[in-house]
C-alpha cells in the first residue's frame, strides 16, 4: 500500500521572511523559490502582496517562475488585500489565495473589537471574494490553537460552503501540547460538515519547542498539509522546521505518511536559506545543524564505528550530508583515536594505541578539539616509543 | 493543591560538554555549575570522571562547590569507572553515581557482542557496586527508546532490587514519537515491580526535533525527572532544552506539574553557556533566542500593541528578557511605525502617519531593518509635508 501523501506548504518566503533581518530582495527570493520547487514542496507561500510594493513584485515574479508548486499569497480578510493578491498571482500556473481572520476570544475582542457572529460573516465574505479570483482558496483561522472547538467548527463549516479548499488551523502562539493539537484536528475531522472534501492544514509555532511534535500530531489525526519553513525560521521562535517533519515521516514508515520532498537536497537548501537571510543555524539544530551527525563522546564514537545504526537513525547521505563527522576531544575514546589515525595512515597495535591515547588526552585536555596535525605529532612520539618497546 | 514537582537533571556539563568545540576548563565549569545551582536545578551531572584526568578534576571541584543540587558523575557498567566516579564525588553534599548499559537489540549485539541475560547481570553488578559507594544510584538503560518493553521491564526490576533509586529511560537516538515515548513510560509504571519506590527519568535526544515533546509526554505518563541542558546542547542535535520543558510546565498549569527553577535566570544562563562554550543560539530558538519575543509582521505587531497576550504566551520578564522587541521591516504595519515613533518622541496624526508610512516602506524595501535614525529622517519629511497639508 502506498503511503498517504502529506502536502508540504513552505512559508520560508512569507512567515520566514517577515522576521527581523531576514528580508530579501526579489532576486534572492527567486533563487530560493526555484530551489524550493526543485526540493519538491507542494505549495510556496511567496509573500503578503499588500504589505509593500517590493513584496508585491516578489510574489508576481515568483508566480511567473515556479513550474511545479502551487504559488500562494497571504491576505487579511480585507477586499483590497485579496484583490492585490489575485493580481500578484495572475501569472501563477497554480495560484492560491490564503485569507483568514482571528477566531480566538482574545483576537475577536482585543484585535478586532468584534463579535463571534460578525467574524464568521467576515470570514465567509473574504473566502467568497477570494474564490471569485482563484479556484484554490485556503482559509486560516488565526489563533485556532486557543479557539473554542465548537465555534471553530462553525467558522470552518461556513467557509467550506463559501468555497475554501484548504483549512489552516494555526497554533499562532505556539501554546498547544501535541495531544491537544491532535485532539483539535480529530474534533474538526469528526464535527465539521464537508470536511472530507477539503484539506486540513497544520501551522504551528515553536514558542515552546513543540512545533514539530504538534504538526506530526496534526497529521496523525487527519490533517494532510503541514506549513513549515527551512530551518524553522519565522515569527518569534519560528515555525515548524520543514526538514524535521519531512524526516519524522520518512523515518516512521508505520505512520503510513510521506511527502514528495527530495530529502537529499535538505542540507544544501538549509545552507542556502541561512546564508541568504543571514540567519545562522545552531550547531545542535536537528537534521541540518553542523553537529547533527557528529559523534564526540568515546562511548558514542565506539558504537558508531562498530555499527552506524547504534547511534544514528538517519543516514547522513539521505539529507545531503556527506559523512558522519567524528570529532576528537577529551571525551573521545581509544576507538575514535584509532579510527581517525587509520584514516590518515596509521595502523596502531594495542600497545601503540595505549601510549598514543595517553598523549592524546593530555593534548585534548588543553584544546577544544584534536586535529590531524596533532595526531601526526602524537604518532612521532608513538613511533619512537613503540620502537623502544618492540 | 500544590503541583507535583518534576526534578530537573541538568547535563550541560556532561552531555553538553562532550560536544565538538564545547570542552571547558575546570574554572569555567565551576562558574556554570554555580549558576545552575542558583537557577534551581535539582541534579547537576558534572562529568564522566574516568574519561580524562581533566574531567575527573572538574567533577571533584564541582562536588566541593555545589551547595544545593545533587552532583552526579557518569560511568559505564565497569568497576573502574564506578570507583573513579565515587572518588571524584567524595566531597559532594549529595552525590549520585549514574551507571548503566545499552539494552536495545542493536546495542547488545553490535556494541557489546553479548546476550540479553548477560547484560542484566552486568547491569545488576554495576548498580550494586555503585550502591556500595553512594546511596543515590541512577541506572540508564541506554537506547531504551529502541528497547523491547518487556525486556526493559526485566532489566529495571533487576536494578531496582540491586539498589537503583532513579531509572533513566533514554531515547538515545532521538527516534521516538511523543505517543510512543509516553506509552513506554506508562508501560514501565504499570509493569515493573517496585517502580513506585524509584524515580523514572526522561533523557531525550533531539535528532528529529522531538526532545521537548517526548520529555513532556514522559512526565505526563509518570516520569518525575527530566534530563536536559541549557540551550539544548548535547551529542549530535542535542538534548532536551531545559528552558523549553520548564516553560511548558509553567505555562500549562492544568498538567499540575512544576519545577523548582527560577525562570527569571533562564535568559542570562543561556547567554552564559552559549558564550563560554562558543555554541551560538539561533535567533529563532524557543524561549532564549534573540527573536523569541520579537514581532515583525504588521499583523502581529498591531495585535501585540493592542494586547500583549494576542501573540505572546509568555511574559518575557518571566524568563529574564526585559521587553518585547518590536523590529521594523517592510513587513511592519502602520501600528508598529506609530508605536516606535511614539517611543522616540513623535505623536502622529492619521494623515501624518499615512505619509510617514509611505516613506517608511520605500526605505524598508531597501534595507533589512528600519532604525530610529531612519525614523528621524522620515519625520523631518513628514513635518514639512504636514505643514503644507495643515
Amino acid at each position: 500500500m502506498s503511503r498517504d501523501k502529506i502536502q508540504i506548504f513552505d512559508t520560508t518566503l512569507r512567515d520566514g521572511e517577515q522576521v527581523p533581518g531576514c528580508k530579501l530582495a526579489t532576486k534572492e527570493k527567486l533563487i530560493i523559490a526555484e530551489r524550493l520547487d526543485l526540493l519538491g514542496v507542494n505549495v510556496i507561500e511567496a509573500g503578503f502582496p499588500i504589505s509593500s510594493p517590493g513584496d508585491f513584485t516578489s510574489v508576481e515574479e515568483i508566480a511567473k517562475l515556479v513550474k511545479n508548486a502551487t504559488v500562494c499569497g497571504l491576505t487579511r480578510a480585507v477586499e483590497k488585500d485579496i484583490e492585490v493578491a489575485a493580481q500578484a498571482l495572475k501569472y501563477a500556473k497554480y495560484p492560491r489565495i490564503h485569507t483568514g481572520i482571528g477566531t480566538s476570544a482574545s483576537h475577536i475582542k482585543h484585535k478586532f473589537n468584534s463579535t463571534p457572529e460578525k467574524i464568521i460573516e467576515r470570514a465567509v465574505k473574504a473566502t467568497a471574494y477570494a474564490k471569485s479570483f482563484v479556484e484554490d482558496v485556503e482559509f486560516y483561522a488565526e489563533d485556532a490553537g486557543r479557539t473554542d472547538n465548537e465555534y471553530l467548527a462553525r467558522v470552518l463549516e461556513a467557509v467550506i460552503k463559501a468555497g475554501a479548499t484548504v483549512l489552516n488551523i494555526p497554533d499562532t502562539t505556539g501554546y498547544c501540547l501535541p495531544d491537544e493539537y491532535g485532539a483539535k484536528m480529530k474534533y474538526l475531522r469528526e464535527n465539521v460538515k464537508g470536511i472530507e472534501n477539503v484539506i486540513l492544514s497544520c501551522h504551528c509555532h515553536n514558542d515552546l519547542g513543540l512545533a514539530t511534535a504538534n504538526s506530526i500530531a496534526g497529521v496523525q489525526n487527519g490533517a494532510r498539509q503541514i506549513e513549515c519553513t527551512i530551518n524553522g525560521i519565522g515569527e518569534r521562535a519560528g515555525n515548524t522546521s520543514l526538514e524535521e517533519v519531512v524526516m519524522v515521516l520518512k523515518q516512521h514508515p508505520y505512520l503510513n505518511l510521506d511527502t514528495t520532498i527530495n530529502t537529499q537536497l535538505l542540507y544544501d537548501t538549509s545552507q542556502m536559506v541561512s546564508e541568504k537571510m543571514g540567519m545562522p543555524v545552531q550547531p545542535n539544530k536537528a537534521i541540518v545543524g553542523a553537529n547533527a551527525f557528529a559523534h564526540s563522546s568515546g562511548i558514542h564514537q565506539d558504537g558508531v564505528i562498530k555499527n552506524r545504526e547504534t547511534y544514528e537513525i538517519i543516514d547522513p547521505a539521505d539529507v545531503g550530508v556527506t559523512e558522519s563527522a567524528i570529532v576528537l576531544t577529551a571525551r573521545s575514546g581509544r576507538a575514535a583515536l584509532a579510527y581517525r589515525s587509520k584514516k590518515i595512515g596509521y595502523e596502531l597495535t594495542k600497545d601503540q594505541l595505549d601510549i598514543a591515547y595517553t598523549n592524546f588526552l593530555s593534548i585534548a585536555d588543553r584544546q577544544k578539539e584534536v586535529q590531524d596535525q596533532d595526531i601526526h605529532k602524537i604518532m612521532e612520539t608513538v613511533n619512537i616509543q613503540a620502537g623502544v618497546l618492540a
